[in-house]
């Protein structure tokens, strides 16, 4: 049995992590973190716990935690896990981050894109980026883990497999993205208000997203070169789900079977990744709820683009799903361990 | 391990048995009935389940199923049931009904309020009202169980401790109910697109809904004595979930303390039923796609009534999540098989 | 032309007030108040205005208002009207006061429903209720109005008629009301946060919601004693709208016909309150952006009760739509002049 | 006083005339066509017309209403229009047809992105593509107006100054739409239902819309040369509103600053185009029952493209409102004329 310790646990992603534990059969929540509910009950927070949860809310004592913990996710704001890691607290536990604190190698991309000095730069280096799917075999060693931002993960997933086998020119590749709202956090902003987001859309951060240097690195990596690109993000009156529409100029002929036929290459062997059958286009609803990726592709021979679309549930495979799949591999668990959650519609 | 068969399983209650019977451990499902897609692959209708569900929608051959399954669960409209059981059938698998066929003793208030002839009056006798945390023993040795209605299963938890013990006027107990969308089914009407259900709120079957005489038959036999009510659906633009506000006057001086005492009493050893904290009142948002039952109840010194409360996932608690229940009880699996779901938040 | 000023601009009752006065032909807007946003452009706190209000907000000076305008609305908190009236200011203007400083004739009541000490109770008797429908004539020669609450509003035309008829036992009355979100302001809480109402129904304020007694003085008003009531109000996932389902035992035999017939007797001259035909029950998206109720009734010879039902905008004739019509008949214009809007849908 | 007809009123288009029509001082509808719903009073389909349309629903014929009406509205599917058109109908009344008969000048374009046959090719040449901000004066003549599409009206207007100037290369434009669910239309359709919809983002038609020919026409008028896009529109589960996300690469340098001023130069003329304040984006929550465009845009040095946006009420400027725009420029009345309507928020 695992002992889980979770930092920021009454965010939406921390909440996720505590409703996907909750049901795994390898892991014991030992610390609800939670600086704005210290001695608060959590199923008081989050009434769908009521019964399921008697535990009151704790601070984020690390040291401490790092004692009783085997893994800590930190779902907390960008810098925090940056401020906390040590040689100490790696010597006892280990870290997943949902923050970006690690994601990016750069360090100057990092403080340039989100405005914050970075407090532990000596860890970038060794910590490990969770994109399951693709980096599998260092995660399985990792004690420091990044895990993948949610636009970022379903972004790279959807355009990895042409970006990888060099069929698309990546300097065009333009992503632009729909998610819920669930995406913009729990804090009382007038902004989030149920009046300011329902019948409404919205792009925002257009040009500036801080995912665009994530995608970018990890992209850049399956292309083998630096890209650029743009990546728009659009608010959507929902609760879960992020959309992306990529678009691409195809570098060479080549038909939309063969296109699938990569993508067939690369995913069959993934199970949340799935390959819709040709011409169906993903919708975040048939993923809701589960650790599933649906992606696929249109190729438009007027224009030589392809499209490539995927659908995510932003809070299971967007954080903290993937956050669980990391877990399992770490630990040397089956990865699917508690994340084969059947996706839930209506 | 059980073999399931599901005759309207491409309707939302059907659809949720899938999903809730994949993941149960004990049950395997052998039979996707669905008269409007024979042949068509499941999973090309229900999308969300695409790599977890391989089979093809067969028809309705209830003595060839009756074969194949140890237990068929109907979820069709009302009147089928009705017209394909017969001795050879229950011979050979049990029957779990979701439609209102069997729920009501009286076969001419059945047919009065369904406006349908019932095709085998025979059985309603020998029939099971499915309510678990009721009518438990009883369900244990049925072959025939009546699945109670989304409203009723609602609205009778949330009244029946006070009900039992007599202390409302049955005869004042107006119920006050709102459900979301999925309730409505699946068939394109025009009154449930989403424009215009959408930013809408309304009642209708005022006075005629046909749950009503279900929950006066069974919150009757809580009181000892025939019962009339008002209840009154109202139709909220969400996908799940049940809320009933339930208004009766109290027959002594008693307090708030007191009557959750008896709630407590009641309901303590029900993992599925969650009597809230004072003070709480329950919401859908709390119990979405899990088996529970929110109930609270407020008095109200001025008037001498007590308003009851009580929220629900209608597809789960109110269809799917119960008609699972029974299996369990049915074929002496635990209760919970299958039903430990966590509320999914938001 | 009339000079008007708004205090609480920026609220959303404020807003709506702003589009109703845009359109009228002998309003004009001199005073944009906001305390939060004093020197910010009106047009960039709502965008929807954009090219349309060049204004900035003001503070709340009101004696300086006082001489600007011709009628000050004051959309703000309990409490802020009944400091800042006094005889000065009524010398030089009129006030339509949205909150509810003025609305009940009992200080006392109102001191222990809303928790404040009432400032100004010296102006309390002065005061009008403005219920155009039903105090037109007191309405006409104010000074100082109180704008009805719009649970109220809506609640006490529903049921005036048979109240006022005395068919019905006022004890026995039930006001179980449904609200869209903007009912809940737009301060920044958690509560109202898209993903915390987005897919939920809950009650609130459950027997202890502040427009009671001002539904109980009302209607006690119409059946000639005082009564006590049950109102029950909810959230709904909506922007606008407010649905109220009333329940009343009837004290006599009379029909729905007949009852009919007394709603066509008191409102058939009320262009802004519409009697549905028989068998159809109101619904909110058929008001919404309106000054409209829509009302019906049906009655029930099983339990002798008449269940009324009405339907309303809330920020329209449950708000800002109201306090236009009030300001008509207090500088003697047309009563419907500005306000002649087509209701929305979808 | 002008005589209108509308023949599909009970679709969402027709029925958004209908709105509009009843507070323009100069136009009377005397005639409320529907195929479908002949003979039943207009106000039992859409009863937010209850009390303020006492017509009933006629059929389609013609010729008769050509004799009675100025104009005729045709907001019917793709073919009836041109099926209807001749030159005694056209001695008679004006028509606008609201569907895509008349959009495309080259009628092999048409017939293969609609797939059907034109059955009245001979009036294409003579009918004006209605989009007043750029065909102003050739509509002032017409007879036959051929209204834009929804998604074209707002695709074309945000990108039309930058394409006219010659400032973006035409090849790289890609416009990635997202539009409400009453673009869908009314009829009864399982996709369209609101559980299908609520809680869902999904593209279609991707490579495929209709409108696609339309925009690429209309913005090859204004680049000067025959240009291919990628237009992917998305289905968002709100009313109403379209938001157009636009790329394209600057084929100079040139600076946000600049860009900005040419649409101010394009638009500051143009009373239902709004050019936004810098950096803001639009959103349709602040256009919603207007008629009005709200574009922006923003540059990003790193890519060398531009992304365009525009957001817009799809029934209003995307369908009815335009098109009684081009009925005011037709009859010579104020083009603003009933259209100044207040954008309506929350």
């Amino acid at each position: 049995m695992i002992n889980v310790g979770i930092i920021g646990s009454t965010g939406y992603a921390g909440q996720e992590l505590v409703r996907i534990l909750l049901a795994h059969p390898e892991a014991r929540i030992v610390w609800y973190g939670s600086r704005s509910y210290v001695d608060k009950k959590y199923a008081d927070v989050f009434r769908n716990m009521f019964t399921l949860v008697e535990d009151k809310c704790l601070d984020d004592n690390i040291p401490e935690l790092a004692k009783q913990a085997d893994v800590i996710f930190t779902a907390t704001p960008q810098g925090f896990c940056a401020s906390v890691v040590n040689e100490e607290v790696l010597a006892n536990t280990k870290i997943i981050d949902l923050s970006a604190d690690f994601r990016i190698k750069d360090v100057a991309v990092y403080e340039k894109w989100y405005g914050i000095e970075h407090k532990s730069p000596q860890y970038i280096k060794e910590a490990v980026y969770g994109l399951c799917e693709i980096n599998r075999e260092d995660i399985k060693g990792a004690r420091l883990l990044a895990n993948p931002g949610c636009y970022t993960t379903c972004s790279i997933l959807t355009a990895y497999p042409l970006a990888k086998e060099g069929l698309i020119d990546p300097d065009t590749l333009i992503v632009d993205a729909k998610s819920g709202t669930s995406g913009a956090g729990r804090s009382a902003k007038t902004d989030n208000l149920f009046c300011e987001v329902n019948e409404n859309i919205k792009a925002y951060g257009v040009t500036t997203h801080r995912h665009t240097p994530e995608i970018e690195e990890q992209l850049g990596y399956a292309a083998g070169r630096e890209i650029t690109i743009n990546f728009t993000p659009h608010l959507v009156p929902m609760n879960r789900g992020i959309l992306v529409t990529e678009y691409a100029s195809l570098v060479k002929d080549v038909t939309e079977q063969e296109l699938r036929e990569i993508y067939h290459k690369y995913y069959d062997g993934e199970y949340f990744v799935r390959v819709l059958d040709a011409g169906v286009c993903p919708e975040t609803r048939f993923v809701e709820g589960s650790n599933f990726v649906d992606v696929n592709i249109k190729t438009d021979p007027r224009t030589k683009r392809v499209i490539m679309m995927g659908a995510m549930d932003n809070l299971v495979k967007g954080a903290a799903g993937q956050a669980v799949q990391n877990m399992n591999l770490m630990f040397g668990l089956p990865e699917r361990m508690g994340l084969e959650l059947v996706p839930m519609f209506p």
